[in-house]
């Protein structure tokens, strides 16, 4: 089945590892902005906006995939001068990402809360990052700062979410992104979690990247549910819901 | 047989890519220095140079390849302030690339002479751009840059060579860098310039990046010379002129 990995960074895959990819189904995928070494400039960040929204989607079409490129300052990458970098966000992006909390610091807060912001006002789907420290405190804290925002519900996935985190998630009326990785959710966990809480509201993806994490783990696990349930469910969290956030 | 790829854009594979690569024989890079859209600003280059000697060591660490940092600014990265990237390079670098000619024109030839001056100035190794186009006549221009600053001739690879400009690099007594790849040389024509001109003063690479390029050119190389030379001819240019060059 066609599949739709709502969450990676292409830019630390190399293309026979996109193509590899594309060739078991991932023929779609969001690539979201992150820098390894924190920037020293706002330059830095918008630098790397027009690299992946540019460069990195040429290099998806020759492997195969179309990427869409979500461009933002990720609470790791936050520099002085930040805002600087969110006037190429508001003439350019389709998509805001990847932002969110990582220690819900004050500054993180600042910076999640101006580019939720952005996003409302230009009426734009984010990628939000929940950590993996602190999990559920940083979750509500993502969910109050999301809430105080303004933003329509349905504009935002909050990501990497957990058993214990998706139904707070889904109760605010966001969309969920099930993070399947090992050190994140297994395919297992992936499948009961909507075998839970139902197709609707889920949308699969890998966080690969940069790091050595398996690449096809949003193909395994729409080839486990497969197994389990009607394919027209199935179809929902493998592309649909994806197609419907991302507007592809 | 160990191999050294003395020219390679590691930021631009997945981890998995360098682990076959290490897989394979190459077990050492030197990795340079390079931007797939024109930086707006010096702390593009920064920051990439930081990235480069930091993050992508480890990442070649966990594939099972040193990763050698190449830093300096690309004729094709050259940006408004280019100048201030140069201070990081003066007190971080180790292997100054990739530094070279693209068109030749004046900015390009004011960048390379300043970064040839500096790698003359550190006592560093320098890896040298030359192009696909026009590329006797760029050769010789950089030829002439390098001579007129001053650099020890054994402080520098002219890179990209080919059957054409070998000689005159040669004569100038600076190493001859043989990047194997399709679109500039062959396994075979990598070869037959090795045994016109003897072991001494070459280098292999492949220069893989963000390309979908070949990936293990410098280990089928290292192989086909193996088929019909003297192994301790065949490790000169394997690894051991590479490991005198960039002091590994």
């Amino acid at each position: 089945m066609e599949c739709f990995d709502t969450h990676m960074h292409s830019e630390g895959k190399g293309i026979t590892e996109l193509k590899a990819m594309a060739e078991n189904g991932i023929k779609r995928a969001v690539s979201c902005a992150y820098y390894p070494v924190t920037p020293s400039s706002p330059s830095t960040l918008v630098d790397m906006f027009r690299k992946l929204s540019t460069f990195e989607v040429e290099r998806g079409e020759k492997a195969g995939m179309e990427i869409i490129p979500a461009v933002g300052v990720h609470p790791r990458c936050i520099c002085g001068g930040w805002e600087d970098a969110l006037g190429w966000v508001e003439e350019n992006a389709r998509v805001i990402g990847e932002i969110g909390l990582e220690t819900a610091s004050n500054v993180e807060v600042e910076v999640l809360s101006a580019q939720l912001k952005l996003a409302s006002k230009l009426d734009l789907p984010c990628v939000v990052h929940t950590p993996r420290k602190n999990k559920v405190e940083v979750t509500e804290k993502v969910l109050e700062v999301v809430r105080s925002s303004g933003i329509g519900e349905d504009l935002v996935v909050i990501d990497h979410a957990t058993s214990e985190t998706a139904s707070k998630i889904l109760k605010e009326g966001h969309w969920c992104g099930l993070t399947v990785q090992p050190g994140k959710i297994s395919v297992e966990e992936a499948v009961s979690i909507i075998e839970e809480h139902g197709f609707e509201k889920f949308v699969l993806n890998s966080d690969t990247g940069f790091n050595d994490w398996e690449m096809l783990t949003v193909a395994e696990t729409v080839k486990a549910l497969e197994e389990k349930f009607d394919s027209r469910d199935v179809r929902k969290v493998a592309f649909e819901n994806g197609r419907k956030i991302f507007r592809v």
